[in-house]
């Protein structure tokens, strides 16, 4: 059910934004448990004037490779939950395609079950809601 | 009120990206009685690492030139409604530019009537409500 | 905290399109506070079939040059702060790069203090609360 838009600097290759891309949803997966098939995401690419982050804001020491992750979700996560992920997304990104921590900003926005059409017209979990959003695991 | 983001796959024609936004604004239109000119649309094109959809999630069978349609609206639609929506903009992108009713993904993104300025500074609807949502045609 | 996209017509210079995300930014920081440092902005240029607005919708002038500002920030600020916040964004786009205010769309979307990750996988404002909303100057 996620849909995710994901920004990343100009200028790095196809296999740095699948990876990118891959560890983002890894993170979703493992961390709140988004259904592995449950893949929708959006990734652009930025120049310095179209992606602009402050580099000491709170006291993270960010770069000029900051990455943007903006995740529409349905309501209900709990903080906990949405700790979880935030930790998750970035070790993958350290992981995976090697993001520095500091240059992750993630940032979430919730909707209802009603609010998504997954193909078809249909309002797939109208009908047929979603498994319950499970507690950290 | 919509504002929609609508992200198709790079390397159509500029008539086929025409057509899609048009399709999307006419669902809106018969659907959920959005007025003909309240229309804020943003089309972007990606690359197949750009645009990123599961091919079988919920059973729907989704192929390369998936659709995805991202709408801001302001808050109290119902089920009922959205469901209309969802329906009558696959209806519409099948019969123009002929977008494959799988291959749409909606999303909406609910707000308030302060959240918006059309223009000029001002928050139209604080001072001016639109009118009170329809119900189901 | 806010995270901001802007979207412009092509075409126009780096120049032009750094003066609009200074002037969007310097109205939140007048108009509702946000820290000059708490800048994270998105800005992306579009053609005449990617940015796509309705020229007299609710009787404001609007020409090719729309940008289109859509805004995340946490939920609670007042009609009246919303209200000031158009207002200085778009003095201060018509100030710097020249926007016609009439050009200007804002949309707003709240979310809230957990749903902000701000790098280092950390959810700030979970532990950190921001400073409360300020009301109106």
């Amino acid at each position: 059910m996620p849909l995710v838009r994901i920004a990343v600097r100009q200028g790095k290759s196809a296999a740095y934004r699948r990876a990118v891309a891959d560890a983002v949803h890894e993170g979703m997966v493992e961390a709140i448990r988004v259904p592995k098939e449950d893949r929708f995401q959006i990734v652009t690419e930025h120049d310095a004037d179209g992606l602009i982050v402050d580099r000491t804001f709170l006291g993270v020491d960010r770069s000029d490779d900051a990455v943007i992750v903006q995740i529409s979700l349905r309501r209900g996560r709990s903080v906990e939950l949405k700790q979880a992920l935030y930790k998750r997304i970035v070790e993958k990104l350290a992981d995976g395609p090697g993001v520095r921590p500091a240059d992750v900003l993630i940032v979430l926005s919730e909707n209802d079950l009603a609010d998504w059409s997954f193909g078809n017209g249909e309002a797939h979990y109208v009908l047929n809601p979603p498994q319950p959003i499970a507690a950290a695991a």
